[in-house]
């Protein structure tokens, strides 16, 4: 890992520190090598980024932010590189604790504080899981829109801090449009609330979204507080199959400017549904020239309105080249249809090794994007299997393993990855939608970014950080 | 202005430099109290924030990013305050030069550049009308929902410079929800871009969302690419007199918790329509027992589907002692009452020397704050006129001169003022929702943020300008 290089050495943990630790937090959570199973253990050098694993020194896990800013203010004394964690479904190597030390892992603040109805808004902890969140508001007709393909098992805290979108963007915005305000604990131990809890704040800098995102090199979220709208009731999902890949991608555009804003548009490449539909045990039987489907959501609070939206959506598709629209309006069969979507990430991991690249653009320039990953395919000689929110731009490519040698996978796709993002760059988007850069992604941040975006954000992490202690070789 | 005093001395304009400033623009765009005429000059020291005046050394007019860069090069090797400028329809003396020195104007940034209908964005100069702009993108069946109520004078840079909201936040959010992308020429000189044209972006830390609301204490916007909506076509627009100020106030809340979201909830004392009537020449004969308003927009593509919307609206409204709902559904009806509302301001101003407070809280604990600003009123002995956007909960509270002596006006003030805000913070609100500190809140800003926050602030713009030239004594 050259790019690490140039990080200086850390301080070590200490049998002394280790003792101070156990005080803060309690000998039963402070896990290490010694007292927990190997596989358990390794779990948390691992998150679902490829094949990645660093082992953690010590991992802890406090109880609340008195807890955090105690332990932070330990590591920063000793110079002990710290890493939160969430759930660890993140896809770009952030909650990796790629120099050892500290991992924080934020599995104890999983409660939701309040959901307060007369505000719309719900103060929760950072380890909450997104879709018992989502559950809860439900329950009470409000609506958490963000919704990403982990949201059975990621926690809040980690899509704050990789800037999670997921297919509801489109219509409803991602992670960082819900998020009020959030508490958090500095490097120094210093607990701050990064803004207020109001819809409208011009009050100073913007704390709060300077956080979002920025995969825990500046801080530890342990409290957020966000705001929630009124539950759509009502859903229309249609599956629409295309002859033509790019043609599926360019529909997208040509929705919008017929004036509509589905609540979902979601491009899958025809591998995308048919490895989903093995991998779930679904009988599909895709005519032969189907190459790729849109799923198309609508949604609202009167279903006898969303008819007339759906006939508008059939008007624009039929000019396209494409097989018999699937119109489902039973809750089964919605569910299938989203089943089959949100396992297209699964279905890819079981099926083979993959890398994934969260490419995004501006939403027209999608077929020219998707062009451009076959092109390298052919050039370079690798499969590719791509499916995404098309309605956002944000293109999920999984470059296949298949037959390439070690050699090919290990060391071979650095330069058709390097040209993929610089495409996406040229188009007008940049190499990550939502998954974050993370260690993955970071040696490619130089595309996106020139020196002098770098130079600024390296001096709002050494603001923060005077140490470099907070999640360090992520992002740059 | 004790406040100011910490700030190091900064350099002077020399004659070489004033030179070298003619060199970038050109004679014609470097204004000067001897090139111009008094008051022409003067509105160059003023903005729409009470009756404060600063005058700068030198107005410069560049015409693009290289020129605004050369004069950063210059000011910052020669330690020159500068202010950037736009319309001058601030309300937070943000745009004022306080320290002299060089106000750079972007009046000739005023160029559309592109609408790209394809990707539902549009690439502008930061000195369009946001008017203008609403209007040109309009004309293509697309949205740019940000609306304060100066926008046929305001600038889209100061918008986005202060965080400006508006009415209609409430559905569409703020302006800075419709930023994906702006140019900006940084202290040093400079250029950068801070995102990217998508709406999804998980590369790096959020320097968009930094710029936006620093009150141009970071550096100056020289292009910006919005994200628009399809144009929703069809409004109604309801005026509800309420015989109780609190009780527009609760119905608010009520509102929501039915599902609704309306385009704007707008509340308006008796005072603040009263006086906006008889500024415009408007008749209207209120019953004499109507004590607040609130002006209700629900907005969409279909006329038919609005009006079970309004019942909706009008079985939640009865539940209030309310007097006769006026539903307004023709053009000419619904610009009507839009003036009176977004006239209140100009009203407020044209009667009365005024203070206004752009204060924010979350939305139900607006009937709290309505309260409190009276409370402060008979305490303190001076009156107040209240409206704004209920449906965010930002309430511009207007103190009116009245027959209030210099010694109060000037000096008795700053405690009620200050217990204004603090009732704010403990609401869970801040002291600014959409205006920004500038220089009349500055003294105001530990109320709403502890050290450990304005710290991060303050190495933030040490980071981003190690001279301290970008817009001194702004903020904090």
């Amino acid at each position: 890992m050259s790019h690490l290089e140039e990080i200086k050495p850390f301080g070590r943990l200490t049998p002394a520190v280790q003792a101070e630790l156990v005080a803060i937090v309690g000998a039963e959570h402070v896990l290490t090598a010694s007292n927990l199973a190997a596989d358990e253990y390794a779990r948390y050098g691992r998150d679902q980024t490829e094949d990645l694993h660093f082992s953690p020194e010590v991992v802890l896990r406090p109880a609340n932010a008195d807890e955090v800013s105690r332990i932070m203010r330990l590591c920063h004394a000793h110079r002990l590189p710290v890493t939160p964690r969430g759930a660890g479904t993140g896809l770009s190597g952030g909650a990796l604790p790629a120099f050892g030390g500290v991992v924080v892992s934020t599995e104890r603040f999983n409660r939701i504080i309040d959901i307060d109805e007369r505000n719309l808004q719900a103060t929760v902890e950072p380890g909450v899981i997104t879709q018992v969140f989502q559950e809860a508001v439900a329950a009470r007709g409000l609506f958490y829109p963000p919704d990403p393909a982990s949201r059975g098992s990621c926690f809040l805290g980690g899509n704050l801090s990789e800037s999670s979108g997921g297919p509801r963007a489109v219509k409803y915005g991602v992670t960082k449009d819900y998020v009020l305000n959030m508490q958090v604990v500095l490097p120094s131990g210093d607990i701050i609330w990064t803004g207020a809890n109001t819809l409208k704040n011009a009050t100073g800098y913007n704390l709060t979204q300077l956080m979002i995102g920025s995969e825990g090199t500046l801080g530890i979220i342990t409290r957020i507080v966000f705001r929630l709208i009124p539950l759509p009731t009502q859903q229309l999902v249609l599956l629409v199959p295309f002859r033509q890949e790019a043609q599926a991608a360019e529909a997208v555009s040509e929705i919008f400017r017929a004036g509509m804003v589905p609540s979902a548009m979601e491009f899958m490449e025809r591998e995308a549904i048919e490895w989903s539909a093995r991998y779930l045990n679904i009988p599909l039987n895709l005519p032969e020239d189907v190459r790729a489907h849109l799923l198309i959501e609508l949604d609202g609070q009167d279903l006898e309105a969303l008819y007339p939206e759906a006939e508008k959506a059939y008007a624009v598709l039929e000019k396209y080249d494409i097989g018999e629209i699937l119109l489902a309006d039973t809750a089964a069969q919605k569910e299938e249809l989203w089943k089959l979507r949100r396992n297209v990430g699964n279905a890819v991991r079981y099926m083979s090794v993959y890398k994934e690249e969260d490419t995004v653009v501006p939403r027209a320039e999608l077929p020219t994007l998707l062009r451009g990953v076959k092109a390298l395919g052919e050039q370079y000689g690798f499969r590719s299997v791509c499916y995404g929110h098309a309605g956002d731009g944000n293109l999920h490519v999984n470059i296949i393993r298949g037959e390439l040698s070690d050699e090919q996978w290990h060391h071979g796709l650095e330069e058709p990855i390097r040209r993929l993002f610089e495409l996406c760059v040229q188009l007008g988007g940049t190499i990550s939608g939502e998954h974050g850069i993370g260690l993955v992604q970071r040696p490619y941040i130089g595309i996106a970014l020139p020196e002098a975006n770098l130079a600024l954000m390296r001096g709002i992490k050494q603001v923060f950080d005077p140490q470099g202690i907070m999640n360090p070789g992520k992002i740059f």
